[in-house]
């Protein structure tokens, strides 16, 4: 047998064309694209404006049954899927989130796709790529630099140091930098005060900036965000700092949507990345929306489980931006659903027909889920070397027993040729089908009333309990008129509860909500139902130590 | 009288070619550049490797006197240079350091050129460029988070937490960053210590990236950085710790020189911008050295005053780069030379003759000691709209007096048009006279000596006292074998001695040296006469809360 060959060789072998042939295929013109070297280009606002009246092609979610640690593919799923659309002859795209540098150095891993069935140059895609994040960085940390100069040089806005909420960012894995004291020193370096690190993908300026439909609403939305609160418990914003306009500034080629290419010449756009837990968890609305101009089919992709991902993607970022999905993808292993059948992590790759049936509940439930948004669902099952016949037919029976689509796809194996049938079936459905998406809440709602019919409706609990804390925050925030938005869960991915130890199709319980604070940029409500890693930290051997680059800058050790 | 107008709308009323033209223009092929939009673009190892063996061209460098602290036009100088050579026919480009992010949003004020000899696109030569400091910054903030990470994970190579010597670093002016505790938090934040945040650009990385030869030499010199001592007192560098691959990975970009255009369309060369105090302060050796494989006579640019930013260029950069600059231009202006004279700084606009010659003595002394480098020195008045012509006529012929080659230059207001005596007298001299360049002390003495011969020879200083602090870094240097290294002073840019207020040329002076440590990756080591700032802060009203940028990504507000 061959030996399985790693991603960045796989990369490395394929055929990329230049930039600019891709983008033509994709009806831009040669001045609508800004090169980044040969591979890479950021589209210019022109393009966009210039393709504002054409009519949208199909808008198709791929989401996930609740994951493994190791993931189910969402992103392999979703680039084969275009893949496949491309090779039934159908004018297809995709948009990805773009990927943090920090965890490259951490635990071996990209995030662009596998096997055959990636986004390439997937080596720059997962470093630098065209600056985006860098950009973020620039702009989150220049508000902390104006605030606390602001407090330095006499504090007119008479900010209480101990109650400033907008915290510094890097994109690294630095765990040392979770809780600092800043401004020691004495007289010159401004007044001490503790601060902390998250990683930029955790900025609020990463969701305002995907949620944000062009450069004036970004400005707007910079705005809006709250920084700190004064003496007197009134909020403070970035744009009492008058800071917008700079960090606007800082992002003006950020919120241009990036170009590249799958494995197989097809094009992509890859923009935005906020956290899945107190973010949204999807690429930016400028590219799904560009993307939506550009092809008749626009695959997409969100965060986590689908109880999650799909969830946010529905209540945040299709009503905000007024997008209608016409079908959604949801992804399911059948590794996956064993461990929801109960089978231990380390014996997945064993047949086990019993568990399987077991943990099919998972599947169920999130497929029932994405009904109630009034959306067509097709189950996409990515399969894995080691999955049995009698697994892969007592799987797709099972989802047929319920009515569901089901295609069994090979996308990491063999690309756009594994995803054919999938691709079929899902413009099948997309003829057939009529999509009529609701988001599931009403946003006017009390935050309490939002939550509880995410719990009730999309988790199957029983209902939401809020701390005394939570309550406060719930309390300061209809007092300040911030509660008539969106709320964003962030909850464990590992279980419809917010129990990681609960698999399969959990019932009767509740879900502890431990904290609440807007993003007023980005326009929802967190809520907290666990101490949130915002910073990751670095493995006992980080993945950065095997890495080298020879004098010609090829490079290994990355994935 | 005709308004003044800003750079930047003199940049943006100019007409820009398409860098792929510019490339061209200075024998590139269209493969051997990366672009980054319309107007960047990165030059690939290809090109450096295709060139090897073509004849160099002429090197000239820019450097000033004793500046005032709007500072007297350098880069100006050399981009209007570098105009009115290519306007007189000769093949010139110009190799300039990059700006930094932080200035920027503090007080208003770019480092792009001025008036008509600018290098464009400004604005985005003065934000995020191509990129390149914002790898540094990853590339430094992964060693210290490496650093922390092995601390935590066991701490195998026994590192002195007390005793590490990197830091961590920002592209921002943000004062409450100087001194800061980092690993708060409990046992899964890491162990507290105390840290710094630098500016990016005082970055050792930096330094070390502006003295690599190419890719290979860079990791070889990132893996020979200090970075702590062990409990034993033994050195930690980063090779003890393994990361230099994964830096030069983040690197491996940032290594490619940035081609851009001036105001005229002739190419220009921007990479590498260390500090000109704690570092050398002039733009990369690559840069450099296929500067002068593309171009006959290439221009370059040292910070500072010439004791400082010339005397570094020589000794340190010529020296290792194995370069042989053939002329030098001696920037003067007759403001500052009125300030030597005597002249409060607010009243340097009214003619003053007597001032202006009491002043001289200060280019005098700047001329003499390039000489002693044994390379022809040429003087260029940067001419200032309040200069009257009998100041103009008096400096020139004091100029004359001492054998100096002078030439008016009226590049702010005329680009190239106003360098063509100076281009002229340029090409004369190196047709004329033969540079016979030679550093000034062997690398192999003693650091002292260095130091004193740096003292007496360059500042005009009687000698150079070692404060015991100093003198103990000096022996622990000689146990390690680390002495045998050019120096690099750090001094105030505004005298020739330590005393910022001593102008002109003063005699009879001691240099107190307070601190010693080696750039073992650079490749030289600092001596500081004075506690270096390596963070800046924000002024009252900075310049970032007058910037804006609207909906079509026009910025405003932008010097």
């Amino acid at each position: 047998m061959a030996e399985i060959k790693t991603d960045i060789e796989i990369a490395s072998e394929s055929k990329l064309e230049p930039i600019v042939d891709i983008a033509k295929k994709c009806g831009l013109k040669e001045d609508e694209i800004e090169q980044y070297g040969k591979y890479k280009a950021k589209i210019s606002f022109d393009a966009i404006h210039r393709l504002e009246d054409k009519k949208d092609g199909k808008l198709i979610l791929v989401t996930a049954i609740t994951p493994t640690p190791a993931g189910e593919g969402k992103s392999t799923v979703s680039i084969g899927l275009t893949q496949g659309l491309n090779k039934i002859g159908k004018n297809s795209l995709v948009a990805l989130r773009e990927p943090s540098l920090g965890p490259v150095f951490g635990i071996k891993g990209g995030a662009a796709g596998g096997g055959y069935s990636q986004v390439v140059p997937m080596e720059d895609i997962n470093l630098h790529f065209t600056g985006d994040l860098h950009a973020m960085t620039s702009a989150n940390n220049l508000l902390s630099a104006l605030i606390d100069n602001h407090i330095h040089q006499g504090n007119e806005l008479r900010i209480d140091e101990r109650q400033i909420l907008w915290k510094r960012v890097l994109d690294m894995n630095d765990r040392a930098l979770r809780n600092v004291v800043v401004g020691l020193g004495g007289k010159v370096c401004g007044f001490p005060r503790e601060d902390q690190f998250m990683i930029t993908v955790a900025s609020e300026i990463m969701a305002t900036l995907c949620l944000a439909e062009d450069l004036e609403d970004l400005k707007l939305r910079l705005s809006r965000m709250l920084v700190a609160y004064d003496l007197d418990g009134n909020q403070v914003t970035a744009g009492d700092l008058n800071a917008q306009g700079a960090m606007a500034m800082l992002l003006k080629d950020a919120i241009k949507p990036n170009l590249v290419q799958t494995l197989e010449n097809t094009p992509a756009l890859i923009h935005g990345g906020p956290f899945a837990n107190i973010a949204h968890g999807c690429n930016s609305i400028i590219a799904t929306k560009l993307g939506l101009k550009m092809s008749d089919y626009l695959v997409t992709e969100a965060g986590f489980g689908a109880d999650l991902g799909a969830e946010k993607f529905f209540n945040i970022k299709c009503r905000l931006a007024n997008l209608n999905p016409n079908a959604v993808v949801v992804v399911a292993t059948i590794k996956a659903l064993k461990m929801h059948g109960g089978v231990n992590k380390n014996n997945l790759k064993e047949e086990n027909v019993e568990a399987l049936k077991a943990g099919f509940s998972n599947l169920e439930r999130h497929i029932n889920n994405m009904r109630k948004f009034g959306v067509p669902v097709i189950v996409a099952v990515n399969k894995f070397v080691q999955d049995s016949d009698e697994e892969i037919k007592t799987l797709i029976n099972m989802c047929e027993e319920i009515g569901a689509e089901v295609s069994l796809c090979q996308c990491w194996a063999h690309g756009g040729d594994g995803t054919i049938d999938l691709a079929n079936k899902v413009v099948e459905v997309l003829d057939k089908e009529k999509s009529n998406f609701k988001p599931i809440y009403d946003e006017k709602l009390s935050i309490e009333e939002k939550v509880n019919t995410i719990v009730r409706e999309i988790y199957g609990g029983r209902k939401a309990v809020f701390t005394s804390s939570a309550m406060k925050k719930i309390k300061k925030l209809e007092e300040l008129g911030l509660d008539k938005m969106p709320v964003c869960m962030a909850k464990t991915q590992f279980s419809f509860s917010d129990d990681p130890t609960k698999l399969s199709a959990p019932k009767d319980f509740d879900i502890t909500v431990q904290e609440v604070r807007v993003s007023a940029g980005a326009g929802f409500i967190v809520c907290e139902t666990s101490n949130i890693m915002v910073m990751p930290g670095l493995p006992k051997v980080p993945a950065a130590l095997n890495m080298d680059v020879d004098k010609f800058g090829k490079m290994s050790g990355l994935f």
